[in-house]
């Protein structure tokens, strides 16, 4: 039985190596790479049961997705199908002004016609957190209603729910993210939200501390957390705000920075820590993710506690 | 003005290093890869003025394709759209019994909608040669049109066509195939068909010479090339056969071998050369091709002559 | 419950790119190995429910071969601790007369002090096959017992119990082996073993067939399976001989054949097919494992079967 | 017709992967590289029609570098020769104090010999701009002659000739630099001069905006560009100061930042852009060129544009 | 006739590339690594003739430790071995808060049974300096007892001895360290220990002056030198204090800067420099070591020169 | 006091990875490579005190060269120069038909210069045996007369001469690398000589046998050696003829066999081995050679012993 269940599609992630770019690579690194997977790869290191539900290509691309997420300890509960592609992304790095480049080729993917019925719902029914993005419901209309469904039928089992807003603005344009995303609102317990998205799509002009607040005070978030550079969070749960600063980090490897936050946090949570605990826990969790290649927080527990304890990081030897 | 003009769909090829499967790869390495493009560019590296007609999505991965032909001294005429996606394919090699293994993820390319008002019908006009395939047409019911009428635009211009059948199972039927292409039959000049192909698309069970006779007396086609194993080639011309063997050769690389030889027949053909001379260049090309990584034949008009005259192999120094 | 369960030793596989030796190399590529686990990942691969028993050290690299494996859907029962290395071995490919080089570095390995007390025996106890090879016995006293007890304990479970006698002379001297590897015989169900261990550890000149009957008759295995180049088998059951020739193929990877053999055999046998059907079943899988890089046979159910049809191998596309 | 036609020669750049010494290199990353073919390069690809002129081997190592400059969009107007050789350079990179290391092997390079009447002299009388830089008549007498014929001539066509005085300490003393660029500046309408050349070679010392005054005074340019730190540039235009600060930019590829401002400078003066707008575009190009591998800006209009615009760079998706 | 000797264990250091953990590491770089013989790889490169005494495996992995010492120009004189593994140690790099991670594995290792009687001891009496570290007694008890056996022969042949304390607290504890150590203090001449070791090993609290006060006071050093971070030092010698702050450097390849920091201070010395000089002159090998991948300085005398005048490092060219 | 020395060029050899052409090429693998440091190599792996003369650029890339040499054990005796280049070679390689490209770009190597009085020949006069070929008097006239004087010193001093003639065409012509070295041969003890080169340069018409009896007839070599196809040899010494054919070997990495073949001669033959075990330990180092990456033959005694034994090469482990 699960503890955490997340549903969203993964994409296999294409790189050129260093800051070579894209238009001149003539290799690219792969990762599988998925917001919701992120979350459960990073939450899977970190103790937790998890599993990931989504619809994938029967072929090797859709084999290299569920192969690297069984490796982080994560399960794939997975529909296969001849119909639909396994998702891309290109993603080139560079230092400033350059920046990083990130081209999705995610169209037509198999998981944009994903319902309820053919998913693995037992398992949201018998997890104890069930946990999806903003990015899921805006791949197809079919997923914004599977999306809410899910959340419905968590809600309904007993089953906490979670949601990242993450908005996309490669997808879809703000007011149709609100529109869409609003809707799922009523089913949400815990909303995470870039400061910046709250701005954008919901209209909210900060500070995070105000956002969390109208937020709360507007659907009745058990607990909201507002994301703020680097992953520094504020969060109002019970009434009671509480301020997580960001853990200084290097900046080489900042995708997926945000759900390695979101894993550490719910990891955190599952194994009952305090709202207070699971922020630093996801904050730590977030930081070591910005130092490591791919989406993936590739980290342990030990690593860290290390960084919550603010240990020395001299060479042990 | 050129003296070649192709059109069709260039992917990016996505090839594990060495005989590592797909799905447990890290690194892909990438080629640009279209059975038109290829002739283009063995083409224009021995000598011919050569463009490719296509359609791209205006992006890195767009421009890595057009990059690539510009390096082998193709002109990329090409429509530029922010609708559709750059196709690519997964390539994986092994030796027998694994053999190599393709996934075509080219749904919803960028080409698809391409139509002669937006394409370089001039270019197709003045050229010499006009090459297409029997990829083309499979593509889309788009464009499947636009082969029509660039063959008719070309063949009403003076210009020779050439069409190299080239079936591919992963994108249709046979006998819906078979409708579409001996639709396009009567504007062909030149047609270029493997040996299976004309079995299983067109029912005419061989042998090569047979197949050839058949096709020339039923089409009217100028020249009639069948190609069997490794490329050796039966051609009938002004009711003449003509065999060409294939070159000994290695069989490393041999995505392209197809399209090496048309280029190598076409460049020959296009210096004057007669039709069994171009046979044989073309043959040579295509033993060369079974050598060399990437689907482009990567050769020199000095390297394929030594092949043809049959030069001593040793490493000079 | 797992349907299949093996134990035994999994190490690091260090091997220079390509044909650089040892020696000079820059680097290593790194491949999970360990002849149980790979029988474990092959089976799994193909549809089995397997688990993996062992030790390691909780480290990096111990963490490295748990990931590995879990990738190819085996569930890792591993005991994990602060004592013992993690084994590794380096492997050196060249043509001949070069040859290939191993170079053991598996001394004082974690594994070497697991017990039955700490090791999940349960698994074994409700797995349907337990397996292990002449390997673990090698490595120590202490694994020469407990491979000693978990066959025991399998049988008394109903479990039934495949042993491939992988004779290592890098390990052990044959009069040693055979002491050893014979007082576990009794506990045996199904014996896999070369052609050349036979005869260099058991004493029994061949030819194979003839070994497989003196076998069978002098240990009362369920079933005897003699095994000879490339992995071709003569095989007892139910008196009965059958004999599969192996399928040809490539002979780039040779490491890890017959461990894919025993994972395809055992990965049809938990299917309910018959000895005859798993031996073509196993030749295939080997077979496919000659052709694919690293010590795992990286394959799907649909690649064997296809190799068991004896399908064309042209590329489809 | 090009708008811009460079001359010079390019080099195949030899530098090990990362930081690894080239004493103990196992490989060498190959790029193209020479002042005047990326000037060209990098007005390509911002939207000049641009050839370089130059004289290559006719082997393998001579195509890899015209390869390379047309996948940039240049087009090379090449005599291609048996005599001299591919010039190359080995390039290694390093943090401080080590620093980066430059060992030209330039010597004897087939350019070394070009002589106006076997060069494409048409496209320099046809052309809108006429670019080349110190280091070529730094490389022979003969490159020396030809480099003030081709500015006469020019000159005499009505080109613009645009002239990078590029000294360099491997190649020449600054007397003898002097003396013989000197004798070229009254052929020049647009110079290019580093702060700190303009000291070691024309004993101007500075600041940059008085060498800027005293040169054009003297020479009489059109224009006259005083590049500093990190390309930022003071030029003189009319008897106007234009002052461009650099832009805030990484350092980890600094070699050929000068050759993308000047790029940057012709393709928006070759499209009637102001000096001012030009100096802010090859500004913008030389920022973003200081993150890119390589010798060439592998830029796009829209990349550069972005720079000049100081937009937000966070990642967008 | 060797002008300096060292003696101690050399591993294979096996490091993912970049920032990859080891964990998901597919490949690792090979470096030979050991503080001894770092060096006398420095020390050679500088000009020292320099040997290094050990025990290997007689085994490719052994042969990959001697070539790599050899390529740096120090003669191996080693004891060959079937006795014994190649020690190695996995090294993981990260930004901060991540670090590096280092994971031994050089338990077992040939070199631990290295006695006297069976070393190349005529090298160390004829040497002009015996150069030893804290990490070679602390490997066996043989080890210790063949340190002590090794100072003492080298002081009675009027060799000069050095040793660097190089505490590593994943061998020993510091009490159990303090005991060994000391008892070797009285066969030292040349003392060089961190300003953290003085203090947790031997319960030195600082400053690094009062900590060389301290220890030439207690032990009659007739050289105490103290590195603090990145290898600026004070020393006492001829109780005269020597103060050398680090020079300015990258931090990418930290390990191996102490042992850069000691060989670029014995070639100096052996060359008759003044202890400031040898000071001055190892802090600026020790700057460079920073920037190089690899255990081992690959510095030049001209590169040391060049640091020690602070030379403007600009790129020449 | 070494045993051999030989005295030639050693290049860099620049290598596309796989069969990718240098024309396409994004990275060139790096070896050190000359006919005589090859010779060298190899008898120094196999046991010889090996040195070589020679004189290289004081750079970087000559460092290159002098660490890979010290690497295999020989001590290069090498002139530092700030005159002349590195050279280099490129190496190509592609199956049948395309085979090997090998481009030289040796010109104004630093060597060809290269003087007696510069030299170390005290080294050539102490030796037992010196090498050269024929390749490094083909260089320059200047090299050409350094060749006969060390030989002649050589004889003088009682070191045994040998010469492998070694022809390359794309150095000189066969009419004057005949004139040169038949003034040499009076100088040479034992010649080595491709059966194809006597032919070409010396007009000797075969078969081998009798191309060496008419050379040891003509000139009074102590021995005459001619090799055939992956260096089988026929020998001729003191009026008997031997005959050793080649070992059965993979053919990947054919270049520098023939040194191979020389270098494992001259081990055993300074190990008082008889001409006949000789030629049999040659030619099994150079089937070896043929397996293993880069020109030099990285080989151990033992792995010459085993292929000389005929030893079965199936994996042991
Ligand atoms: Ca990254
Ligand atoms: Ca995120
Ligand atoms: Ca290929
Ligand atoms: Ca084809
Ligand atoms: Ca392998
Ligand atoms: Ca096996
Ligand atoms: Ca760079
Ligand atoms: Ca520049
Ligand atoms: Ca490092
Ligand atoms: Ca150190
Ligand atoms: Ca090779
Ligand atoms: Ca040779
Ligand atoms: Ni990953
Ligand atoms: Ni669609
Ligand atoms: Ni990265
Ligand atoms: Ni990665
Ligand atoms: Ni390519
Ligand atoms: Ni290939
Ligand atoms: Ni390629
Ligand atoms: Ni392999
Ligand atoms: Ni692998
Ligand atoms: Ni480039
Ligand atoms: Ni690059
Ligand atoms: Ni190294
Ligand atoms: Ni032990
Ligand atoms: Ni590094
Ligand atoms: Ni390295
Ligand atoms: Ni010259
Ligand atoms: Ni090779
Ligand atoms: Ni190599």
């Amino acid at each position: 039985m699960p503890d955490l269940v997340t549903f969203g599609e993964t994409m296999l992630r294409l790189s050129p190596p260093g800051d070579t770019p894209i238009e001149t690579a003539d290799s690219f690194d792969v990762h599988a790479a998925g917001a919701e997977s992120n979350v459960a790869a990073a939450a899977a290191r970190l103790g937790a049961d998890a599993a990931w539900l989504s619809k994938l290509p029967d072929s090797p691309p859709g084999r290299r997705v569920t192969g690297a997420l069984r490796r982080h300890g994560v399960e794939p509960a997975v529909v296969w199908t001849d119909d639909g592609r396994q998702g891309t992304y290109y993603l080139e790095s560079g230092d400033q002004p350059r920046g990083a480049t990130v081209v999705y080729d995610r169209d037509h993917a198999a998981v944009r016609t994903a319902t309820p019925d053919e998913l693995a719902t037992d398992r949201v029914e018998s997890a104890s957190v069930f946990h999806t993005t903003g990015i899921t419901p805006a791949l197809s209309d079919t997923l914004a209603r599977t999306t809410g469904d899910l959340l419905t039928l968590a809600r309904e089992a007993g089953t906490t729910t979670t949601f990242d807003l993450n908005y996309r603005s490669k997808l879809w344009e703000p007011a149709e993210a609100r529109e869409t995303l609003t809707d799922l609102f009523p089913h949400v317990d815990v909303l995470v939200v870039a400061e910046r998205d709250a701005e954008t799509v919901l209209g909210l002009s900060g500070p995070a501390d105000e956002q969390a607040r109208h937020l709360a005070g507007e659907y009745d978030f058990q607990t909201t957390i507002v994301t703020t550079g680097s992953e520094g969070v504020v969060a109002l749960h019970d009434g009671e705000l509480l301020e997580q600063p960001a853990f200084t980090a290097g900046d080489s490897h900042p995708v997926g920075t945000g759900d390695a936050f979101v894993g550490g946090y719910l990891a955190k949570r599952l194994q009952d820590g305090t709202v207070a605990d699971a922020l630093t826990y996801g904050a730590a969790t977030a930081a070591l993710k910005r130092t490591i290649p791919g989406d993936v927080a590739v980290v342990t527990p030990a690593a860290v506690d290390r960084v919550v304890a603010g240990d020395d990081t001299d060479i042990s030897r």
